[in-house]
């Protein structure tokens, strides 16, 4: 089924966009950064690379950030794994920043230079009501056309960092069917935090950022809609690694599967983020926080000090949970604890689960139980418990989007197909590749 | 004063929305769901009933679940407590099952086949942008035509299960008063989040339904600036009645008053979570969480271990909560104590509180303070504490929605009048129909 | 660089929206209230005072309200140091409301009457979508060329109090520009949460407003893309001192600077709540909370009971934290109590980072560290930590906020200029405005 909203691009899923400066100032190569960058490969690797024209380098440098770009992108751009979209420069309220963006888009596209058929597409940043969106494309489209490549070829991704462009995020679907635009080339919704709250004019005691959910919600609604990938701003703290997976985690749950990277060390932990975890964990609440239980000869242990359970008599027991205690029977307790836990399936359990749901599909049936069960230990004491998920077809397909990302990762990435064996073994790998 | 906001339709709240399979294929009567849930009554009873021929039935008993809806809504639709809009099968992507939908409606809404004048309405799920809604609103115009029904007779209920769909709901109150078509039919706007977690491609690590906040929200909004009713999705956690009461209350906080049920059990709780209490409660916030304090003897006593008090000497106490010890003075302690109690108040006090301000205002005044008090029992010590509120015009008008709720839920339910007397008494029950 | 989204009115930023009732029945002098709030001065006084011929008054006393507004504002507006702005009755569902708006925007514009030269605009309430704003803003078109004042003298402020409005909110950017109205007078959006309750028949267990994340994200948004200031609205509990800065710190971080006052002693905290503290401070995040280390000797010190700090052996540490108890050498221990603390600047702080910046800047760089060091005490331990933050000029610019707001509020308020001598000594204040 062909629709509106299938995706125009290659990649279905973008799940790391990697900037670098395009020229630093006094090292002996002022290249020497993007150079780096344009040979990494495998997990290091992102999927959108962008050199970066703008905020991260200097105004002055930007010239020869040009140069750079067009140097060393026509001598690697071909071996290069990921996409490459090099970031101009842009404002929606400067038409002096506009048509130096356009010179760079014109620099950089030009065949004589040899990087264009290297090139994906391009990253304009600071953009304002959809109207601007159209000046950028306008843009892209006469560099097509004067230098002969088809209407569309090069993809445009923007950076949604203030109210307006905000806003503008809900006439996408609308005005990429319009025929005097060629909006159909546009990429990723990229957030910019650092402009936004500047646009915004917000405050936060310590500087930090704020949250802003709404504004990621919105960039992935209006990529629904329109058929584009979200991709999350910087996270600068790069020492904070489990900040960094905190803030993909709420990402995910928000249909935002990707985010910039500010160090290989980076692109590396967004690359595996929204893959399915190799092993599966179960994890108990206590105190409003989940503690994974560490497996022990097939029993899941808790032996932290917020939860005591004795057995009082014969099959009562004492539950203490925090400063909470409780008597209760064995099937109260199985069903407290069966409350308290949850599962986090690995690649594995999903692939199973689905070939379960199709098997049973296969067979005429609608929806089926999806049974999981371990048994738990608490200060010595075993537990038993086993929760029912009913999957219907909508559980099936929402499901899927792992999977599915797994699968847009393995066909557009071969580069990474090494390190994915290693993490799941061959044989699941292939059996994830065709499923669903 | 009539608005154009004013909702059309006869029930002005929806609590309760149920579904039931059409067919379940391996009985010997596959209509023995519709069949008994056409005969349930009083609280088990919800406002709209909803014969789901789409996800809850499989594709392959879909035609037999439009005989077995005309039978049983034939036989027992005249007797029904509730509203009855069947679900068809609908999608914004796919010609092919716009069309089945088409047809199913067509054949449900056929006055040879006696179902029609109990039918309410239609639901249709899976609804893309505003234009969709409209081809769907189209072919109910062609049905009530084709059959001589009054145009806007028969209403429409969308899932909104989309990006596409969650920004159609900013453009609904602009687009229902379109001369070129009847969206002026629409009644319920209830949120799918299964099908909406897949459209957005979200993950979560569990692969629980994120929680979608801003979606309830825009719908919500959506409801209100088009005079529409919104209700959330369904809860599929069955045996959690806690959970399902939490996310009840948090929806209640955004405007959405009403919520799917997938069993009489649900329908119960759901009918009753957005009444009032029957009698009010003390609650006092310990760590975050609100205990509700026990009354005895007109005192509301605390007993858990996570506050200490005692008397340090003559008007002097020391307070300990969690690890922060203090000292205060008796004024001190009302005070800290006040600032942890809250009040929970119960149908009773709702129609007292709203009398005083009537009869207030009847006198001239435009804002009275509305006073509630306690004694407290901490570790034997009573205090006394006791908080005033200014209410005005504004205050009274917001407090007026569950009274109005509970008017609408009498007008509409004569089967539930006996549980209603039986909760709150009778004379409360005809004072709370005669205020505001 | 002049853009449309440039502020069209003399203040860019607005702290405080306080509101009077125009005439109180049972007083000697109806206007008392009015008349004591025209002669407050510096910290007492809101930047936008607004008589309140709506809600706060009880419409018998209204027509009396228009004749106190003009006697008072006559006599007192040339002095009062913040701007007037009358809020008038207006209603989207009634024409009859909306006529008498008109009414005493006239009678108060007169200039026979003596007020219109300190009025600097209305406040129009219960606004419902964009066409019901162009009522309003053609009523004030009309009475600006009645009395030969310049088109749009008169600002105009709308209070968002519906579904409506906030979806409108979406519009202002595009219908500010249309030439068939002078929307451009608009100057303040305020969110009025008690109607707003009621218009999305919102319901709480307590009656308390819920917390509306959404409705202040879309009016700060909506703001920052039409060049106008966003507003919250009224925190009706007064004694709560605590909760109201809570409130304002949760809206600054959504770029909503502004609030309503309802006594002058809420006047006073909303007007300090901007602008930056006077010493900086230390926090150590325990448990979810933060809490303000003390300052002894240099060294900042906690003494608390739920973190525990003991040397176990040779540069091994013993750190517990609540119940979790680890052992950790000196880097570890370095390490995690850096990720535990957050530093809030000064006033001080903040231009010394800006004016390093600058300096920075002036010599060539696009970026630097900025580092912050301390020395923290816990159970007599003392560790010395130290983070660094990298500033560019999106950094910059985003700290930038409070400082232009400071700057604002200096050259609009003289009457405050002793305050924050005193606050923040003479120096200082003369460092902070010239910065940036």
């Amino acid at each position: 089924m062909s629709t509106h909203t299938d995706r125009l691009h290659d990649r279905k899923f973008v799940r790391t966009f990697f900037t670098t400066p395009t020229a630093v100032e006094g090292e002996d190569d002022s290249a020497k950064m993007l150079r780096r960058a344009a040979q990494l490969r495998g997990m290091e690797a992102p999927d959108v690379w962008v050199p970066d024209n703008e905020d991260a380098t200097a105004p002055s440098m930007r010239d020869e950030g040009v140069e750079n770009m067009i140097d060393v992108i026509s001598e690697h751009g071909a071996d290069f794994p990921g996409e490459i979209h090099p970031r101009v420069v842009w404002h929606r309220e400067s038409p002096t920043t506009r048509y130096q963006g356009f010179q760079q888009i014109l620099e950089l596209a030009d065949p004589d230079n040899g990087a264009v058929e290297h090139l994906d597409g391009f990253v304009i940043p600071e953009v304002g009501d959809i109207d601007d969106w159209k000046k950028a494309d306008e843009f892209v489209t006469i560099v097509e056309n004067e230098y002969g490549l088809p209407e569309g070829s090069l993809a445009m991704s923007v950076i949604v960092e203030s109210g307006e462009a905000e806003l503008a995020l809900a006439d996408l679907r609308e005005e990429m069917g319009n025929p005097s635009n060629n909006l159909e080339r546009l990429f990723l919704l990229v957030d910019g935090e650092v402009d936004y709250t500047k646009d915004m004019r917000a405050i936060t005691p310590t500087g930090e950022l704020p949250p802003w959910p709404e504004l990621r919600h919105n960039t992935s609604r209006g990529a629904s809609a329109a058929g584009l990938i979200a991709i999350d701003g910087p996270y600068d703290d790069i020492r904070d690694v489990d900040g960094y997976h905190e803030r993909m985690t709420e990402n995910q749950a928000k249909g935002m599967l990707g985010i910039w990277s500010l160090t290989p060390g980076q692109v590396v932990e967004a690359n595996k983020s929204p893959l399915p975890p190799e092993t599966g964990s179960w994890h108990l609440e206590v105190d409003d926080r989940e503690v994974e239980l560490e497996e022990e000869d097939g029993r899941y242990v808790y032996d932290g000090d917020e939860i005591d359970l004795e057995e009082a008599s014969d099959d009562r027991y004492r539950l203490r949970v925090g400063s909470d205690e409780r008597e209760l029977d064995g099937d109260e307790l199985t069903q407290e604890l069966l409350d308290r836990t949850s599962y986090i399936p690995s690649l594995n359990d999903i692939v199973d689960s689905m070939e379960e749901f199709e098997a049973a599909k296969e067979a005429g049936k609608g929806a089926i139980a999806m049974e999981r069960s371990a048994t738990l230990a608490i200060d010595g004491i075993e537990v038993d418990i086993s929760n029912d998920r009913m999957w219907d077809e909508a559980t099936y397909q929402a499901a899927q989007t792992p999977i599915t990302l797994f699968q847009d990762v393995y066909e557009n990435r071969p580069d990474q197909h090494e390190k994915l064996a290693e993490i799941y073994g061959e044989d699941l790998v292939e059996r994830a590749l065709v499923v669903g």
